[in-house]
This record gives C-alpha cells, structure tokens and sequence, in this order.
C-alpha cells in the first residue's frame, strides 16, 4: 500500500491507495465519528456498499444510493443527499464517505460541504478517473446551464482508494482515467510519461495501477498545495480541458468520456503548444499511445466557431479573453492569452488535421 | 460615521456605518469589479435598489429580486440567484451585493460563497436585526426540515450599513432587532445594556442607532474572531436561541419576528442562569423594558413537551444532551449541559410565570 499526505488550507490529509482496503475502513478514518452516511451511487452501491457497511464497527451507519451518471450531479440529488442526512440524524461530528466515481465524490462533497455549514467527509474513489477530482478539494454541481458551476474549495478529511475497485471498470473507463494520468504525467513528470507510453491499457496489474495513481495524486497534491483556490498555477491541470469541457458541452455527456474528450484536448494543447513554442513536442508519440490503446481520436464534423464560443463560455474565462494552458516542453507547462481569431485558425486547422489522420487510418486499414 | 474591521480566517473586512452611505456604494467597495449582482427582495426594491444602481459607475451592474420573508430562503431562491448570475455573465471578479435584511443576507450569501465556488459579496444590511447576521460569515438556505441547515462560513468583503434604511422599518422589526443589540449586551458590555435599558424605541435617532449598531457589531465581531465556525465560544451568540428557536419552529414563523422569540427566550435563560449559578440577574429589570417597548410576552398555551422537543431537533445539539448558554453576570457568559428532565421542569416553571405575570398585567390594566 502506498501513503501519501495532501496540504490543504485547513488541514493535512491522508491518502491511501492499496488493496483490499474497504474491508478495512475503520482502519483509514481520522477519528471517530458520532454516525457516518455513506453516498454511492446505483451501480457501486452492487459491488461494494457492503463490504464498506461491513468494514465499520459504528452503530449509526447509513447509505444512500444516488442514480449513476454525470445528470445525477444536479441540485435535486444534492438537496436528496441533505434530507438523508436531516432523516439519519447527522450532526456535526458526523462523517459522510462518497464511496464512488468523481459525479458521487464531487455532489456528496458538496454536501457534506454544506450541511450544518460544513462536516467531515471522506472520499472513497472506485474510478481511475476519480483519482484526481478525489483529492484538491473541489466540490460541486452542474448547473443546467453549466458544469461545476455551484460549488466549495472544501477539502476531504481522508481519501481511502482500494484499486480493487477499479478491476470492474470498463475499457472505456480505463481509458478515460488514464487521459487525466497522461495529463499530469504532461504537465510535470517525465518518467512517468515514459511509463505511461509503455503501457498497455488492457494488462494493468495492481502494483502497476497502485503507483500510477499515487505518481498522478502527488503531481496534482504538488499544484493544488500551492494554489488551492485556483488564483494562478492550478490553472495548469486545466491542460487539455479547455477544448475537453467545450466538446463535452456539445456532445451532452453522451457516449464520450470525460477523459476521451480531454485526451482530444491534450493533442490540441500540444500542437498549439509547438506552434507558440516553435519547439517539438511528442504529439506523434501521444497519439500513436492513445491510437493502440483505443481511444476515439475521429471527432464528428463541427462548426469551429460553436466550438470556440463553447470554450469561451467555460467559468474559467476571464474577462471573455481565453487563457489556454500549454506546454513548452514535458513538466513545463505556461498559460497563454490568446485572441479569438488565433484559437479559430487552430481549432480549422486541428479538425483538419484530425480528419485527415483518420482517413489514413481507414486507408491503411483498407491496405 | 463610525468604521469597524472584522477579522475572519480568510481576510479582514471593513463594516460602515453611517447616513446616505447607500448614495456613495462605490466609495466602499474593496477593489474594482467585472460585473456587479445586487440581489434584494420585493419590499427593499421599492425604496432603495435605485440609490444604489445609481451609485454605481460599473457598466455591468445588474438586479435580482428574490420574494419577501423567511420562506423565501430556500433552494430554489438559492438556484435562481445561480440562474441569474450565470445569464448576467459573473465571473471569477464579479461582485454580489446583498442589500436587504437577513433572509436576503444569507441566501445571497450562500449563492456568493458557491457561485463558481466562491466570489466576493457584500452586505448592505437594511433591517437593525440584520447588523448581527450580516457580519461573522455564516450564510445559509433552510431546509425543508430545518432552518439554517444548508450554508457555508464566508466572510463577506465588507458591510456597508446605511442606517437611513431603517428609518422605513415598523415596530415589529425595530424590536426584532434590539432583541439581538440586548443580547449582545448580556453578552458582553455592561455599558450597553444600560444605554439600551434607557432607551425609548418610538424615539430612536440617527447616531443613537449608529452606536448601538456599532457597539452591537464589535460585540459579535470579537467573539467570531476568536472562534469562526463555531468550535466553542460562538456557541454564546445562542444566549436566548434555544427556546427563540424551538418557539420559531413552533410558530412557523408567523406573527411573531425572530427577535420577538428571542426577547423571550433572553428572559428565560436569565431565570434558568438565577437557578443554576444561585444568583441574581435583573430579570425585572429587562421584563419591564421588555413590556414598555410593546415586546408581546403574552406565550400562547404550549405543550412543555413539545417545546423541549423542538429544543432537541436545533444543529447545535450534540449527541441529544442539550447545551444552554447561560449567564453567570452581565457579560460572564457560560455553555451548560442539562438534562431533559431538569430543561423540562424550567420550562413548565417559565410558562407558569410567565402566565401569572401577563394575568397581573390584566388585571392592573383593568383596574
């Protein structure tokens, strides 16, 4: 099992990332707890509420099952959460566990985040995905008009990851887990971009998952220690995500994964990167990885302009100009204004790009 | 005009207070904004939403005007205000301004605190109860279930506290918020309770009222420094809640204002605090000021029962025992923890009192 300790604003707290943990998670709770409500979500509550009910020795343990999937995480399933929690008695040396994917981890943090003004509450994630919105403390619903619009900086008070968890997912969801792997690896570490090139997505083993996912959290921890409330460097875990939100937004949180999406975003960043650089980063590289390894690289045909408005309606634009994070080179990564009109030409000349890598690829398919 | 700073764990805050402030809002915002929000309720529209759009130069300020009243703050008063920022185009350095009394006070600062996760707002406090919630950084919506059950602790970026506001405000509301100046006078300053025991409140006037804010403000703003979420001594800021609430929660909040109840629960704990601490308090002395401002202390027949129980359900109860705030002397306040049996028979001994004492007003009347 590896250890590895988050500074937040508040307080220090604890991550731990091994197997077999949630048959053990008494042993990982800071304190004791006067009664615990533990939020999952449909299709987790299946596998592993029980082991978890059954891991914990208090009397006042309760659960609550929210639906699965990203419109689950909306103010209907947050105000359901606090009911519960009102109906179960919770006070405030209560804890709530969000035993789940990143949709349960960041609407049950709210929660928790919010009731009686804030108690402790401990993420439990059973995504690859999850590893990076599980720790850094942010917390939120989307609004019906935008993502994570109505939120808290809100730290958890421990993250409990058993990676046994994550041998139910599926390859899409590996997939898109191992998008926000790359994008830290991009943003910060070499060696582990190299690992991560050499990986093949469909023969990951426990110890191989278990420090991916402890090299991903430090890098994130390392940011978010540093700016936790997002004024200036925790802009960079946004590599990727620009482009990632706007297509998301457009697709609807349909048969694309969040990953996915920012995986198209990471080759984005890296071409306009090597244009405002003028310097040779491994986007040739990247792509063949995410090529073998599956991910969906043939975007549908889009109206550049729909998508560029998209990216300006993203929370984090500022003064309607868009801060594009780049990379000047592996672990260097810079934030860059940039005029609509320049985004535009990129955005043509990417999808063009994209098009045409992909008619190759049929072709030599066809060969 | 008079000028405080609160300190809170985030940042210090300026509160003004003054006449015809609200002409000169911009005078007394902190830094500039990307656009300006003020949010306020139907009846505070009326008279002064105008001075203040108008005192602003900002080219993109916008209203919103949420219902009168305390049913009013509720999720969905809450989501329209997300709703209305999000159109309105708020961003990371937008501004939210809560010009109204309490409820618009805490649901605005409630959105504030989440929108985006957190931006600027600030209080404009047009109701005398509303000097207490506006500083000390708790902002919250009521549950369905429980008042006061959804929130944050964040600080606002200052309060500007026009006391020409409250010259528009009836008897009720006048006394409402005295309740809370008297019982920051039990709390703490000796000085004030004897300027407030001479004080006639049909003839109040402009720098009586800014002292009495002022005074009351420093009195909260000292004990919120010291403990900002509530570990301990804020607890005494509860002097005269327990029962205010329970009787609250009884009433619905109906004709009787939150200070009216509170005013009454300050007289109980004064007889409770005699009995504990075998002391003498001057219970006649508030009573009687009490009845000469008009206070209705007049409690309809109540289940005992039924009071405790409502006792019993308010967030601060910790593991069912009940802790009462107490006073030991003027400005000596003290948690204790006492038990159903004991509450119960203050409460029967209180009720009985109390009756006895409205029938001699009766009867004094009649003769």
């Amino acid at each position: 099992m590896n250890k590895t300790q988050v500074k937040a604003a508040t307080h220090t707290y604890p991550v731990s990332i091994g197997e077999n943990l949630r048959h053990h998670t008494e042993d990982y709770l800071p304190k004791d707890y006067s009664s615990i409500l533990i939020v999952t979500d449909a299709s987790v509550s299946d596998y592993y509420l029980s082991d978890v009910m059954a891991s914990l020795s208090n009397k006042n343990v309760f659960s609550h099952a929210i639906p699965s999937g990203e419109k689950a995480k909306n103010i209907d399933t947050f105000y359901e959460i606090q009911t519960k929690a009102i109906e179960c008695g919770l006070d405030r040396q209560s804890l709530i566990i969000a035993l789940g994917g990143g949709v349960v981890g960041d609407v049950t943090g709210f929660a928790a985040a919010t009731y009686m003004r804030g108690i402790d509450f401990i993420q439990m994630p059973t995504t690859i995905l999850a590893h990076d919105s599980s720790v850094g403390g942010k917390v939120a619903i989307n609004h019906a008009h935008a993502k994570n619009m109505i939120g808290n900086f809100y730290a958890p008070a421990a993250v409990i990851y058993d990676v046994e968890t994550l041998y139910t997912l599926n390859a899409k969801e590996v997939r898109s887990g191992y998008a926000e792997l790359l994008k830290e690896a991009l943003l910060a570490d070499k060696d582990l971009y190299d690992a991560l090139m050499k990986t093949d997505l469909t023969s990951l083993y426990s110890q191989k998952l278990i420090n991916h996912l402890t090299k991903g959290i430090e890098i994130k921890a390392g940011i978010v220690e540093v700016d936790e409330h997002e004024a200036g460097l925790r802009k960079h875990l946004n590599l990727g995500h620009t482009l990632g939100h706007a297509l998301e937004s457009i697709f609807g949180y349909g048969s694309w994964t969040h990953g996915e999406l920012v995986a198209i975003g990471l080759l984005f960043s890296l071409r306009v990167s090597e244009h405002a650089y003028s310097t040779n980063l491994p986007f040739e590289e990247v792509f063949t990885w995410l090529k073998n390894n599956d991910y969906p690289l043939q975007l549908p045909e889009l109206d550049p302009e729909t998508i560029l408005s998209k990216m300006k309606s993203d929370k984090k634009t500022l003064n309607s100009k868009i801060q594009l994070v780049l990379l000047q080179a592996i672990g260097q990564p810079a934030l860059m204004e940039i005029s609509d009109e320049k985004l535009l030409k990129h955005i043509q000349d990417f999808q063009l790009e994209m098009k045409q890598r992909s008619e190759q690829g049929a072709e030599q398919y066809e060969k």
